[in-house]
């Protein structure tokens, strides 16, 4: 393996690397291997939470001898530390979620007059859910209602969150027994941070505890509510067909890249882009048209909905730029490296600033409204429009691209399953039970610059589907997969084990399920509930055969995510070095102790081997307990699964990108 | 000086260190002696907010050249830590805030039958405040819409947090123009941990900002409803005499000490203590009596109220268990070193954590529930008189004490000021006016194991009163100068400069008010609201003569409180290493930017004599400014400030301790 393979394990990103280093253009990677992480702060044994310190808890026996100056001991060190990332990563998702909360109440009483109710059937649904009429009332009072029942799971001080009833019955109770279901999501938080704070909460165990419930509060609060109501305002995703990578951009149309996380500026950007006065103007200024592009969670969103073309993950961000291609790019929360600013300089590109939550030091910054969210689309396409002719002739010029299928809500997973009369999960738990599919893995998380990037998603990618394993991914991980060419059903084909080919085959879906954005992992959980719902596996999410892999996180969006996963009865295995990997007791807790109450897990191991090894065998050990029959590689392949020809045809029909051809 | 001088600045302190060191048992001072704080993340330039790190920032030119693997720059990640702290610290203020208000309304619903309101006068003047009508109406109900409305704090999405209209209106433009107002507390800590995780907000300024709006959140928010609510529910806090230090501990009486910060559960053991079944029960086991002692902020509240005796701050609470004397210590929340769980092993000392928020393994659960008070505060009373019977001879038996007066509210400051009818702030702002009294430091924030403890607080207490300085003072700073006998008013006769002590004399005051708790911080906002309001000097709480000091802190709800300062308008110091030291432009915005905004600003100073020098020099010019008197030392002296003779005689009675007496 040469010196540049090490650094991505994508061959397109790879090049442009290359590209970079002959132009003397630093990227991620070159600032991973030129800094060494600190090894102290790296394994969770540094505490800053006071001046007395940072204090450093090392050394010979530091488990049961090394203090802070407080007294605080490793483990406690090392619990504090998790649960400040719980509620960092918590925080994240929740302050998204509450946008679009608020963006659902702006549309809902027409104050936000850009904004409409897409999904009325999801609008519904939700409401159901919540216990909120919906018949025969107006759909926009019914979505005001929907809205300000959210709202509590901001404000209430005593009960539930909202969503805490979606979970199975026995996931609820194992919840209640351990008192971590959340009241209101920023009072976890806010908890959280009080707990962490010097001379709080000393017991890891406890801390832990705590850290869960801040954990259930993203998942089953924030990041659920922020999928419906993305559903409800853009449409519920349904299979679409678009492409990868940096061969998205064109060489003669104005590139406009939308990266980073909330969705509304993104899908106003979708929208005015095809509006006849922006081609106009795009072509006044010597394009022949828009293309847009995704990047990082924004692409998923639009990508799911919209059949944007990706132009990859968290790592490829400078990448895209040093195509030479881009004209401008938006970004808004989370995952952006400012790093790209500086780097727009070496070229054309625009960077633009959208959030007033964050701004970049030498970006343009246009800041969103959702009050005048299509008037501010516009105004940003334009200056993409504007900065066209300022493109200069540098640039890497990748040309790579693959086709990928996007788009498998839970609606659309259940409807695909028997369509809309007789949806249901039936034929996933069938095919589970009889051995078919082996289990379900969730591959989500990050790429990460300190491994070859995306590399370990796809070796796991390439393992699992081949061990008859079932994938959802979301997140970096489907960028990953996406831009490797994975995310199509002709995949199945090539790399699946027989007996999940058989079933993709027969339903017409590829072995890997693009579920979308990091948000989206609250779609795993629900497909999860609704599985357990359907009967013949296990009846709460613990002890189905699942597991979470997120082999190269990064950022503490997916500790949070792995936790509500764990707490959720899902064994869960992260790739790098663990974040409190210097404390026995903290590792033992997260791993058995957890296991035993939850039938959940949180592991962290390095070697992709392994983790497929520790996946495998969650797995089989699942169907064990649940008595299922043996999974017997190479069993099935001859006989076909019967597909409902009708939900065959609908999927035929929604696979035809909505846009762009 | 010697070894042991170095590390307490307290002789009573020193000579049980010593002890200690005599017997082998480890205290704060040798850890941290013995743990060197790790010189990057000390100064903020190490960033852990992500997995690719934790990125170190150092190097030459760091501040321009060194990046983190994402990109972010040393002031990003300087400001992003400070923003956390200050998350942090208000988180903690704001927390133990909330449950204030769930006591303040389950008290006035008859849920928590034990607690009542006992100040119908301060919650008249809270009603008023919050615009709610008082007049005519049952009081529970009064206090029931009080806490519904302080609970908005906690939960409103848009609009400004109740108390924002308390402070100056050229304060509040201030805040207003800069888009700091904050809209609820938990919203605003939610947002800080969002926009400081990878990836989001990277202009230092724009973070900062944030980190402001957050502080207030925590000033004119969390800390100014709990210092209101506690005052509703206990009683507003006036002149009480007290004793403090080690020497509070009773031979032959059970010794129970009440630790931490939530006044709720301590007022209730004050409360039971005096019960004869209680002291017939500690007869029972050979005890003479019960004799309560406080410990960190719960001292300063008790204290404040009842006149209970504290045996000091933060850095006293090992050496108090280290008396051996103590038969039980009762905590909650926030400062607990975990050492003293293993410590009181050494001894007989049982530690008996309370709150549902914080355990200590090995430490004896009894949990806090408003809705039983009375019942557990027995119970704890009872454990501590069972436990008499194990104390052992060993311990250091220090049996130093010094006289104190706390209890100076910003009601009873007004009130002493001409009496109830003629309450105000005109001979306070006279005397400023005046030059007799030069201007004000509020002296707060922690004492720190990593300075002489408690000595630099010792120091700028001598060296400011003797300038004409009154000084109101806080916390661990109202304990260190408690314990060192500057809290009375014979001190004014004997070390404050001639102007001060003439004031103090007239006026029956010490040179140093004890105002209270951390949290009571919020009392000097309020006053120097008042005295901006009674006119004469700024209108505004910026360009006052004040500065606040924090010489020894090491919490980070200390960060929190100097950058609520800050941005209200007062000039604070710190001491110590700069947490954003390894930051020149994030050093500049929080002193010259955040000055020329709110004419406040945050310096870490550690030296001493520059502290003074510069709170001294802040002090002068806002004189100039204002075109106030030039400060002339020992102009004053020989002329008498005519008192109020009923406030005398008020202040003379309630200066009576009490209980105790």
């Amino acid at each position: 393996m040469d010196k540049h393979i090490m650094k991505s394990a994508n061959e397109a990103a790879e090049r442009i690397i290359e590209w970079g280093e002959a132009h003397k253009i630093e990227t991620c990677f070159e600032r991973a291997e030129k800094l060494k992480p600190c090894p102290i702060g790296e394994k969770g044994a540094c505490c800053k939470v006071c001046h007395m310190g940072p204090c450093r808890l090392v050394g010979k026996n530091a488990e049961e001898e090394a203090r802070g100056v407080c007294g605080a001991t490793l483990p406690t060190v090392a619990a504090r530390n998790l649960v400040r990332m719980i509620a960092a990563g918590t925080a994240a998702h929740s302050d998204h979620a509450r946008d679009m909360v608020l963006t659902l109440l702006a549309a809902a009483t027409g104050e936000a007059k850009d904004f409409q109710i897409t999904d009325v059937r999801k609008l519904y649904r939700v409401a159901g859910i919540l216990g909120i009429e919906f018949e025969g009332r107006p759909v926009n009072d019914v979505a005001k209602d929907v809205a300000l029942r959210f709202l509590e799971d901001y404000s209430r001080q005593k009960g539930e969150i909202n969503y805490a009833k979606r979970a199975p019955k026995k996931t609820q109770e194992r919840w209640r027994k351990w008192g971590i279901v959340p009241r209101n999501i920023d009072r976890e938080i806010a908890e959280a941070m009080h707990r962490t704070s010097v001379g709080v909460d000393h017991d890891p165990d406890h801390l832990l505890l705590h850290g869960l419930k801040t954990a259930i509060a993203d998942g089953w609060g924030g990041s659920m509510i922020s999928t419906d109501i993305t559903d409800i305002l853009f449409g519920t995703p349904r299979p679409v067909k678009a492409e990868a990578s940096f061969g998205i951009f064109k060489e003669d149309e104005v590139n406009l890249v939308v990266h980073g996380h909330e969705p509304s500026l993104a899908e106003m950007i979708v929208d005015v882009a095809s509006e006849p006065e922006m081609i106009a103007y795009a072509k006044s200024k010597g394009a022949k048209g828009i293309n847009l592009g995704g990047m990082c969670c924004t692409a998923n969103e639009v990508l799911m909905r919209h059949g944007i073309p990706t132009a990859g993950g968290f790592t490829n961000q400078e990448l895209g730029i040093m195509t030479g291609l881009v004209d401008a790019l938006t970004v808004d929360v989370q995952c952006i490296m400012p790093a790209i600013a500086e780097l727009s300089k070496k070229f054309h590109t625009k960077i633009i600033t959208t959030s007033e939550k964050a701004k970049i030091p030498s970006a343009v910054h246009i800041e969103y409204d959702e009050h005048r969210a299509r008037e501010i689309a516009r105004e940003i396409v334009k200056l993409a429009c504007d900065n066209y002719q300022n493109r200069k002739t540098e640039g890497s010029h990748i040309t790579d691209k693959f086709p990928v299928v996007a788009g498998f809500s839970h609606e659309y997973i259940e409807y695909m399953q028997g369509g809309r009369w007789r949806a249901s999960f039936r034929p996933l738990n069938d095919a589970i039970m009889a051995g078919r599919i082996r289990g379900v893995v969730g591959l989500a998380g990050c790429d990460n610059p300190r491994v070859p990037s995306t590399g370990i998603h796809k070796y796991l990618a390439t393992e699992l589907i081949k061990n008859d394993v079932l994938i959802v991914s979301t997140g970096c991980g489907s960028a990953a997969c996406g831009t490797a060419g994975y995310l199509t059903p002709e995949m199945a084909l090539e790399h699946a084990g027989p007996g999940l080919r058989e079933v993709c085959e027969a339903i017409g879906i590829p072995p890997i399920l693009h579920l979308g954005a990091c948000v989206d992992n609250s779609r795993i959980l629900t497909i999860l509930s609704a599985m357990a719902e359907e009967g013949g596996l296990s009846d709460e999410i613990g002890g189905m055969p699942g597991v979470g892999i997120a082999p190269e996180w990064m950022s503490e969006k997916a500790i949070a995510i792995g936790c509500y996963f764990a707490a959720s009865g899902v064994p869960v295995i992260f790739g790098g070095e663990s974040p409190v990997g210097s404390s026995e007791e903290v590792t033992r807790i997260m791993t058995e102790v957890w296991y035993e109450r939850f039938k959940g897990a949180m592991h962290f191991e390095p070697d992709p081997e392994k983790m497929l090894a520790l996946a495998l065998d969650y797995i089989d050990k699942a169907r064990e307990a649940l008595k299922l029959k043996k999974y017997e590689p190479g069993k099935f392949g001859a006989e076909r699964v019967l597909m409902d020809m009708a939900a065959r045809r609908e999927l035929e029909r929604a696979a035809k990108p909505h846009i762009g051809l």
